[in-house]
């Protein structure tokens, strides 16, 4: 099944789609903000910033002109950074064929209104829910730009749908499952980038492994609870958009939450980070996801650690201290 | 609470449970098979061989002789090669004190009987269920012998008794966690090596984090599949003796499994592997567990592309690529 396909941003992971469902056999324009890397995706095919020594199929055009983009795609993808999302999307829903499909690779929650990334979509454009579909899972842009084998989720409230775009997108390297917890796989995916800076901060002190794991069972462990309260299939976090996203991220140095993370628990200053990585998505969804958290009577205590660090100024060995230090108990109490 | 304990088995878990033992207060005597491993041991306070570098405290003191070990010891810790317990215990039975409580630290299967590791002890020396507890959680011992912070699970069908282990092993590094589940703590246990092995082969066949990701959550998955058949708890694969264990272990490359995996991915022999790294305790489970999940009516398409590998000489490239390729539909199906 080929699509006339969008997609909306030229990051790592937007180009790397891009690239899938060009390589999956779909025509695909993708949008760049700046001129310069529309116009090497266009000359060269590549996308040196975001994606270095990787070719990408000539098949793949670019341009800055997102609405031309837009326009008579069946399939509109979206992977801008998360708090722009608003804004660009008022810009272009205009241009949204009316069937079209709209696909969510984006990994946040918006500042103020705590809203997933799907519910910004859903309201800015007044497209049903079910017409709006999201990727996640382990997915490390660079590796799949690679074609190194990789599995993901497609989640949609439409199943159907969820089956069409999965026949879309899967090449012989990228092996999508469906599943319909659209709400699940959203939170595993914006919670799991704060739980790489924790293991990244950890990693930057000098711990290892055992450390890192502990943290990442703990990580999980309250976004299930967070996403049981807000409705969500706990089965979600034990699949590839919960463990899978959570533990190839927290594993990898291409990881940027990761990095930033490791930078800030080497004694680097938030803005010495930020300038060393650019921003984590992680440091602004974490008081989304906390605020969220505090809304649904939850208690996640490596999240609020995250939010000390990031925005009140507590030293990380101060704040793993605090969490490897809590009264222990039964696993399950 | 201070207790007598007899640590048996000098390789690199039984020596680091022995140190922290000593670190929260016990007596601790430690049986090592090799008369030169026990001499190092009192005479300089080293196991250079399985803890290079590493100071051991020097109230730790160790003999070759195990009956010496284990008469008066209040608590008993079992921490040799899985397939070399029924054997040795059936010599060291007679010496256990009545009272005692029997630790398992191993992670294997019985080959032939299918038995987990605190079954043997049962069956062997004839102590009630609830006198056995078994250790196991993100420990990697060289990280822990290095006082990094770690948690762990002490799972015991006795809580009170695992309370009491609880407050006799705690220290400032080492948090355990009480759990009832003692059969999922095991089975979490013993199936990771499984899949760190599948891992490590993929690691050496020069496969990213995305792979890697994708075999832990699909290890996981087949992980608690066999324990929900068995009788476990599906929570104890999510925490720190399933997920949390899985994680350290696939992450690490102290990992004798994981490092066994890296060495057959890149081509070498099982004899080649076995010769660098020692054997790997998953190289022999995988078959128990295989059979555990064929008389249970379990699908277990890693461990059985493991056991293809390890025993029916099959590519390590055949079995990853058989693995990544299977037909993908709904992630719940």
């Amino acid at each position: 099944m080929t699509t006339h396909s969008a997609v909306l941003g030229a990051g790592s992971w937007g180009t790397t789609f891009a690239k899938i469902l060009a390589e999956a056999g779909n025509h695909v324009t993708l949008w760049a903000r700046r001129p310069e890397v529309a116009d090497a995706i266009n000359a060269s095919h590549r996308n040196e910033e975001y994606l270095p020594g990787i070719g990408l199929p000539a098949t793949l055009t670019a341009t800055t002109d997102a609405q031309e983009a837009i326009t008579g795609a069946d399939l509109v993808v979206l992977a801008i950074p998360s708090q722009t999302l608003r804004g660009q999307l008022e810009g272009w829903r205009a241009a949204i064929d009316a069937e079209a499909t709209l696909v969510s690779l984006m990994k946040g929650i918006e500042l103020g209104t705590t809203m997933r990334m799907s519910e910004v979509i859903v309201e800015v454009t007044g497209v049903s829910q079910d017409r709006v579909a999201v990727v996640s899972g382990p997915n490390l842009a660079h590796e799949l730009a690679d074609r190194q084998p990789a599995a993901t989720v497609i989640a949609c409230t439409d199943s159907g749908r969820a089956k069409r775009l999965q026949r879309t997108t899967t090449t012989p390297y990228f092996r999508p499952y469906t599943n319909v917890d659209v709400l699940g796989c959203e939170l595993g995916g914006a919670v799991k980038n704060v739980i790489a800076l924790a293991c990244g901060m950890a990693e930057g002190m000098g711990f290892g492994d055992n450390t890192k794991a502990s943290l990442m069972t703990r990580g999980l462990a309250e976004t299930a609870r967070l996403g049981q309260a807000l409705g969500a299939d706990p089965q979600t976090f034990a699949g590839l958009a919960g463990l899978g996203d959570l533990v190839a991220t927290c594993s990898s140095p291409l990881s940027r939450n990761h990095s930033f993370g490791v930078r800030l628990g080497q004694g680097a200053s938030l803005a010495e980070a930020t300038a060393a990585t650019r921003t984590a998505e992680g440091v602004k969804s974490c008081r989304s996801i906390l605020d969220l958290a505090i809304k649904a009577g939850v208690d996640m205590p490596l999240t609020e650690q995250v939010v000390r660090v990031c925005h009140a100024s507590v030293l990380p060995a101060v704040a793993v201290k605090q969490l490897m230090g809590r009264e222990t108990k039964s696993e399950t109490a």
